[in-house]
């Protein structure tokens, strides 16, 4: 008889196994008139009282996965953490956010200073955005850091915006470069974060910062169709979008804001720049797509947003264009899983 | 020069670091009269509307800290980590459950059977309790696994009890047996896990109940003075209410409710059986303080509970009472961090 091969998660990746079992998570028939947007957008929304809902987030950080030690402060850390979780509640439109809770699991041997530190850090990022850490619990590690965070924001519904709302001849639009980050974790990574032009590549991973601004504008004034952050890398928001709204998508590579540093540090890599944006992942801009009729004022109010791509029928499939070519965009990008 | 000593979190233990830095944790002015409770009680409370709030907690379990392969299935970890932290919404008093996000860190290797089973378990306690999972992220880890849950309900605040409460006179009771899951988890460590009268020991550690039951009825007929659930032992249970409270305490140790699987166990292992429920840690009893007055009633209302002991006044201090004997009651108990 054949062995059944065990499926892992590593040759699943996170996608596929959060894809399959989050929209299928329990929620009992007494919540259903609560549950605005159940597990698999970037937040989940549930009703509380006639207009205003509560919208929450989760998202981790685990060390020698998402960051070394080293590589940044235990400040930053902290405020990266709680900046990548504000991020998910600026991708679903108007959200006020309210609150966090923060887990860490700590090697016994940490020092209670670098602890503080990252309780400062968590700190500082709650300033910046008004809002207060409502608890907290910090338990044993056996290797390493893990912390985690909750956040969570009010909201009218009526100004929220999900993935599955892209419509034929949409725009799609970004807030801003992307691909940053991914070369920023390779200056980390490199021997090269001492020189000064790879700083705005390095500040891009470290101190990433939720778009508030521009979700709270698409949302309140209900100009976006759908929204998502660029967490995950270009790639993956589009073919999220796309799957979540049934409909296909071309992205223009060329459009794509591209700073020089990032150009200059790909060139010194071998290579393509597009794939930073595409693949890389931990940028915390937004995705959108926009209405041809609501472009003009988007381009008003949003300083630095770029018209990249439109929205094609289903049947169309999802493809990038360079220089007149088109070719299939395949996968999702980044993984936790090691493929 | 003397070198300085690095003080590290296993020197000062969870306790010591939490009661430090809990509390003066940031609270925007903005929102200053949204909050009603702060870090450091069971969970947060936040007011969203004129009549209703949010109560907030989170809770981690981490391989090799708080379990380790083969003392249960994956399917009662996720029973537990969501368990444990209802437990911290009942311990508040009148809370409706309403919802959950979970964050997972996995080996890459990960069978991807273990970890549906993982969310099976939370689903089945989902279901016991009528709450929704709002969401989850599923992420990487080097090495083992790292769980933890955030949990949220709402309540009407003047049915909320918290710790600070506990007035001179007041009888201290316990819901329920205590020890039972610390002699249980020693099973697990030991070989002995198999023995039929061992399994009530076992059980109370592997598949801790919140007490819903008896925090809606405290809290809804304001029955209790203060109240914290016994997750870190019957020791720091009374000592947190008796600080938050300016109080001074005697537990009567000849009054708490011993299972005779735990006294045949304590016989065996050669300990004091108190031990167990003094500083032992993982039981999901509720510990209330309770005015003369209204003790019958919880009596009448809530089986199984027990009275075992009183408040004094501050100055007083902290006492156990064992055949006539006082003994000052010392220490929290349990710690995460190996000491």
């Amino acid at each position: 008889m054949a062995k059944k091969k065990t499926r892992k998660l590593s040759n699943l990746g996170e996608f596929n196994w959060l894809r399959e079992r989050l929209p299928r998570l329990y929620w009992p028939a007494s919540l259903h008139s609560q549950l605005c947007i159940g597990p698999g957008d970037d937040a989940g929304v549930l009703r509380l009282t006639s207009g205003r809902v509560l919208v929450a987030t989760t998202d981790a950080m685990v060390e020698g996965v998402h960051f070394e030690r080293g590589w940044f402060s235990w400040e930053r850390l902290g405020e990266k953490v709680l900046a990548v979780n504000l991020s998910d509640l600026a991708a679903m439109g108007d959200v006020k956010p309210l609150a966090a809770l923060i887990t860490a699991a700590l090697p016994g041997d940490t020092p209670v200073d670098y602890v503080d530190k990252f309780y400062k850090g968590l700190e500082s990022c709650a300033q910046r955005w008004k809002i207060g850490l409502l608890g907290g619990d910090t338990v044993g590690s056996k290797r390493g850091w893990f912390v985690s965070v909750t956040a969570f924001g009010e909201a009218n519904p009526k100004n929220l915006i999900k993935r599955s709302g892209a419509r034929l001849g949409d725009y799609i639009v970004t807030t801003g470069p992307l691909g940053l980050a991914a070369a920023g974790l390779e200056v980390l990574r490199s021997d090269s974060s001492k020189k000064t032009w790879v700083r705005p590549l390095v500040r891009a991973f470290s101190q990433p910062q939720p778009r508030f601004d521009a979700g709270r504008l698409l949302g309140h004034q209900h100009l976006a169709t759908s929204l998502i952050d660029s967490s995950d890398g270009l790639a993956a928001s589009v073919r999220l979008i796309a799957e979540a709204s049934s409909v296909g998508a071309e992205i223009r590579l060329a459009d794509i804001p591209m700073p020089d540093s990032l150009m200059r540090w790909a060139r010194r890599r071998g290579r393509d720049p597009w794939d930073y944006a595409l693949s890389g992942g931990e940028d915390y801009e937004l995705i959108a797509t926009v209405a041809p009729a609501h472009w003009n004022s988007v381009r008003r109010l949003i300083p630095g947003v770029a018209r990249i791509g439109e929205i094609l029928q289903r049947k169309e499939g999802l493809w990038v264009v360079l220089r007149k070519v088109r070719f299939p965009l395949t996968g999702y990008g980044f993984s936790h899983f090691g493929i």
